[in-house]
């Protein structure tokens, strides 16, 4: 602990992309209580800035995130209620990821792993280096990554979701990309540039049209056809009804750059 | 509008394979109201027509379909009452397909956008040239495309179909294939060929058979296992007692071609 | 059937891993009434032997299993009853495997088609020979593989599912390896080293945290993903208050291998 320098978290932001760091990489990144309370307060704070267009969750050092703090949970064994404590605040902190109402980029190098790799599947999108691996290892030492298995069966196909879970065994950045889990691998000399043109391409969006959206698609995903049609529909006439939405048809017209006034 | 000729959609039908052909090149074949409204009569006749055993949804010209009409979309700013009315008509059309009692398949060539990547991911099947090119743009215009998501996110994995809805970016036919948008990628040379090889091939079986499977199909994909199991076992014992399984069991064993009797 | 030797399931366990082969190769090991019973009545006894860690279910002979009996099937085409007794028998066997607290590995060898596609589709694990073959070919003979799509369209997405479906044609085993029906293809010559290498992995987990994960990542995947995250969470907990959770969270700190109690 002693080499850590400055939070658990770092923040950083930049032409409306906020890029969160894991900043404890001499413990792996570890999502320890206090790392999860860490990354909750700032995406709380992210939900209600409207400066920040898009998030950026990246990593410092070879490991991106290895998962829970295997020593603190050692520590509380007896401790159900700790336990429990800590596996609700994590699926808490990966669900305002998904509940954020700005897109999220998981930038990832280095190795991520079971609570790691939930994170990675939980962002809205994924770019890796060549040299990152994904795993969930938890079978391997008696704790079967149950929770990471929520965010990674919604990625990948059961086949696949289920021989990482049942074997434990690392995946390659290109696997990855090929089960769906990152939408693009790129040679680690190339990965911020690679994930700041795509934080950039998104941030010139309007604000107000990618929260709509990015909500509309997580709930529309959980409705059968019918209801998902009906609600989406209604959430495209309000959508015309928004001011972005009317100068962005009308500078497409006129052929001219909108200029977004909602955030 | 003047240069248009003929109806907003062609109809053609030969050896039970009919042809929609969206026939408003000068307009990039968008879905206006009165599109919709042509393409939904022609649906509903086609649920009633017992000729026809496939469909083929085409489009004339370079475009294959770029969403809604614009300029009609912007003359009605005001009317929350139309824009609902329009995107309850598309999402309409779109379910049409979708419970058509026949099997569709999109014939691609050229840019299918917005809606018309939905009209693509709506259909059972889909074949695409080699040059063609799908999007979700929307959003760079200030207006999410929620209702093509609620297709494209069943056809595509999530990260995918955010990594579209997100950037609005065009991707290429070969990636779509490859997130499974489409089933086949061919040169725009056999795409007719292509297309009309594999609708013939479904031609040939039981009308009613394609019926009964292809509603099963959507329905038991919103249930969970145990329901699905016990929905589709009774549809399957049902199936067992039509004329067309009795003749097609019968003739399998006998080595001869089936005759189909039901429609 | 004069010419098949010994029971129509054979079961052969060794170092915890259990093989079910299906063995009546001259009937193309069909899913008949009686195989499905004997399938059946194996599977049940499995879920109570704490000695099998890993199933591995095989196939005698050059087709891995070619779907239910059709002689058996015309048998009876006058009794509704029976159709409805052997689908509900079929999905039966099909669910005991997605709830078996073992790992099941599909061995495929030959050609898998309609409930023998379900069978490797309903296994958690499926590793193929590169000779293999795959097909729901119910539509050529009038009989839609309705329940087979269960398991299918569950492993695959549904443009290709339905492709396979509608066609009925035979798609090769790199095809279904790309799909996400199997894991892995192999050559013929290394099938059964690849399979058991894989069973021998998993089979060295902890059996009492395989049945934990396997159950609760099927029932994970109905939920909405808030319940999904508060029924896992209550999971994960759980396990870590059990002895091999303990042990091999210590195990892992202290660099040792872990053994483990339960069963």
């Amino acid at each position: 602990m002693s080499e850590q320098s400055g939070p658990l978290v770092q923040k950083h932001s930049e032409n409306g992309i906020t890029t969160l760091t894991l900043n404890q990489p001499e413990r792996r990144n570890s999502l320890s209580m206090a790392m999860l309370e860490a990354l909750s307060a700032e995406l709380e704070a992210i939900a209600a800035d409207s400066e920040t267009r898009v998030v950026v969750l990246a990593a410092k050092g070879s490991v991106f995130c290895a998962g829970h703090d295997l020593r603190e949970v050692r520590d509380q064994f007896d401790s159900h209620e700790f336990q429990l404590e800590l596996f609700n605040q994590c699926s808490k902190v990966m669900q305002q990821i998904v509940n954020l109402p700005r897109p999220v980029i998981a930038r990832v190098a280095g190795v991520a792993t079971a609570a790691g790799c939930q994170l990675v599947a939980s962002c809205d999108l994924a770019v890796a280096a060549d040299t990152a691996r994904f795993a969930t290892p938890g079978v391997n030492i008696g704790l079967f990554c149950s929770t990471p298995m929520v965010a990674l069966s919604r990625n990948v196909s059961r086949k696949h979701a289920m021989e990482m879970l049942l074997t434990g065994e690392l995946i390659s950045a290109p696997k990855a990309e090929r089960l769906g889990l990152v939408n693009k691998v790129v040679d680690d000399q190339v990965l911020d540039e690679t994930v700041y043109k795509l934080a950039s391409t998104i941030a010139d969006k309007s604000a107000h049209t990618l929260k709509i959206g990015k909500e509309a698609f997580y709930r529309q995903l959980e409705m059968p056809l019918a209801d998902a049609y009906e609600y989406t529909s209604k959430v495209m006439a309000e959508n015309m009804m928004a001011d972005d939405a009317q100068e962005g048809i009308c500078a497409f017209l006129d052929k001219r750059k909108p200029e977004w006034k909602d955030s």
